[in-house]
């Protein structure tokens, strides 16, 4: 795990070469795609060559906050570290540092970069290319993910500042669920605030289509069914899948509703956030503050939002938080078992849906009464299948892949997949 | 159906007698009691007879308003109508108008009154005498429950200076529940919001400690199962029953949470109250009046928050209306059978749930997977059993007696009953 001196040299040395002059294409196959995914605790990013239809990872990595600052970890395709370098670049001009990084890795320029964002709002169920008006349109869907909208875009902006002839694609987070039967994405509000957008679109799509991709490859009967996907990151929410397409989602119209979150504090009660803004004296930034980051498993347990640290915790209040992670995040398979009018699978993914055997357990635990069952040896073990063999309801762990489905997307739309 | 001219004679006559001079006893049995029942779209009551652990009704009745005004109806221990009459009283006195008709109606006074209060906060987990301290300490809750706490609380007061020696007993909605396990009231929040009394609490317990007692009566199998009562009202929640116990509720911590009601949203993503505020414009009193009063069936159907008026329209927003309510209550039966681990019992209450076979039977529909059948003849009659002999799930309506449990807590606390 030695820093990758090539990469950071090429940073210090470039990193103020004139913006917007793009580097010769260097290899005869058509340049990669770069998929950026700024999530609400790292950045992570892929690159990968596109050719008749396929994708191929040529590189992939992270940014990462620990103690001793930030750092990029890169890997290559098969997932060995090729490089853990200190990571300096923040503000406006991350972005463009991490694309300058990647061509000075790769050794030669990116055909196109795609970017995950957060909310596409009403007005984008698919893919798009960047441009003014559609930033601009995006931008105005700020309220409704106050964390997260701006932080996807303030990068699509700074890069379009600094490679201004760099094809950018956006793929939202929101797509995935756009297919709902309206009633599932109502609210029991006033035609009024529907008419302005207010409805629940539900998150993380760019995860579930990842899972629900790899799941029909993987398990095509299981794929037909009836399942929950549950992606159990910082950020965490299910998914109802039939047939492989969502038909419903514990988050709604914001980021901030469902199960409890790293820092976020879920569905609460609306005449909580009614006493909160009179009886408790909170304006709308105390709130903003609150609710999206200083709630969920860091104001349960006063500790951390980190479920690792909790799990390693001896305070009853750590125990608590991961109580009633568990306990709403049973609840809420049951509530879309509920949609689906059934239950044959479940699939975990993300951080802790992947890392944490403990949390799968306690959570089928709860599921027993829906057929839901695990090998105690298949869930430490964490790969492929962790039911029995036989179980009514089928159980895996599959390792979300969003980079890749952000990148395919991009090739798709500007035809460099052919 | 003619009015009751004695009861409004004397009405007319007496309203303005001296205040706090309390009728001799008539009867050599022991003064009835009378509940109060003043609910969110009715104010209902009922005189009771206690002794030796038993009660007998002996005059029920309510106030209703239709286009016409307001009118008192009241019905004899059987259900027969004695009376219906306008009803003109309003205000701090209306409940002292009340007790002087009640009175009348009996040729005799009253030993004491129960009301129903909707909030009891952490302090009252069970009935109490009214008093000064108490009626302070309750109207500290009135910002969790805006539209609900004065209303009960201003007709103790008014009581308590028009006949200061009567004695008054307060019994509470959020009562029944506060046997929950912890992690199924806790709030995704900083434990500091805990500490001041933000949790889960549940309502219309006093319904569904109604609907637990006369379960266990006629069915003691189903009672010791695992039951979702449904309580579906012009407020409307469903409650989790364990072997008569309340395990978990859809309400929380005010009124507002949980299925869509007749004016009020329900369940809503706390981002899209903070979006309402900020983007929106709303100051708190627009907020509380959006939400309690101008959302949930009246707001999704533009017509109206009545069930009755939306079955019976051509209106496809009604329809919508209807089919929300009906995904929501479906959906969060589930959610609360994963709170029970599994089915064996659902019971229908209240307005809707005693008297729409249409709302009974296409919410049964979409429990199907869960094992819950209908007969549909039983169901049209709406009365007993409703599911068909043998089916995994028993069904029933059972028609709610709130006033029965407030005079059962009354005439205990004060002895009466002995």
């Amino acid at each position: 795990m030695v820093g990758s001196v090539r990469g950071e040299d090429w940073l210090r040395q470039d990193v103020n070469s004139t913006p917007g002059v793009r580097q010769p294409e260097v290899n005869a196959r058509m340049p990669p795609v770069l998929a950026l995914n700024v999530g609400s605790s790292t950045v992570k990013f892929g690159v990968f060559e596109a050719a008749r239809g396929h994708l191929a990872p040529v590189l992939r990595g992270r940014i990462e906050s620990n103690g001793a600052g930030r750092r990029l970890v890169s890997q290559d395709a098969a997932g060995g570290v090729l490089s853990e370098t200190p990571w300096v670049a923040g503000g406006d001009d991350a972005t463009s540092d991490l694309l300058r990084w990647v061509e000075a890795r790769l050794a030669g320029p990116v055909a196109a970069v795609g970017h995950r964002v957060v909310h596409g709002g009403p007005d984008f169920s698919q893919a798009v290319a960047a441009s003014e008006p559609v930033l601009e349109s995006l931008e105005a869907l700020a309220p409704l993910a106050p964390l997260h909208q701006q932080q996807g875009l303030a990068g699509v902006r700074a890069l379009r500042k600094a490679c201004p002839d760099l094809p950018q694609v956006l793929t939202f987070d929101t797509a995935f669920h756009g297919g709902h039967e309206p009633v599932a994405d109502r609210l029991g509000l006033p035609r009024l605030w529907e008419a302005r957008g207010l409805r629940r679109y539900g998150f993380h799509g760019l995860s579930y289509e990842s899972v629900a991709g790899q799941l029909a490859m993987l398990d095509p009967s299981m794929a037909e069914g009836r399942v929950v996907a549950a992606h159990l990151g910082s950020g965490a929410s299910l998914c109802a899948l039939r047939n492989g397409r969502s038909i419903d989602t514990t988050m709604g119209a914001t980021p901030l509703d469902g199960l409890v979150m790293g820092t976020r504090c879920g569905s609460l009660d609306p005449g909580v956030v009614l006493y909160l803004q009179q009886a408790g004296g909170l304006d709308a930034a105390g709130l903003v503050d609150l609710l999206y980051r200083r709630s969920g498993l860091l104001g349960v347990s006063g500790l951390s939002g980190d479920m690792r640290v909790l799990l390693e915790s001896d305070s009853p209040a750590a125990r608590e938080a991961v109580d009633l992670f568990v306990y709403r995040a049973a609840r809420e398979v049951a509530a879309l078992a509920g949609s689906l009018e059934g239950l044959d699978g479940l699939v975990f993914t993300a951080g802790i849906g992947e890392n944490s055997p403990r949390i799968r357990a306690e959570t089928c635990a709860r599921l027993a009464w829906l057929g839901v069952e695990l090998d105690p040896a298949a869930n430490r073990r964490g790969s492929g299948r962790l039911s029995p063999v036989g179980a009514p309801v089928t159980v895996r762990m599959i390792r979300t892949d969003e980079e890749r489905v952000i990148a395919r997307h991009t090739s798709r739309l500007l035809g460099l997949d052919r």
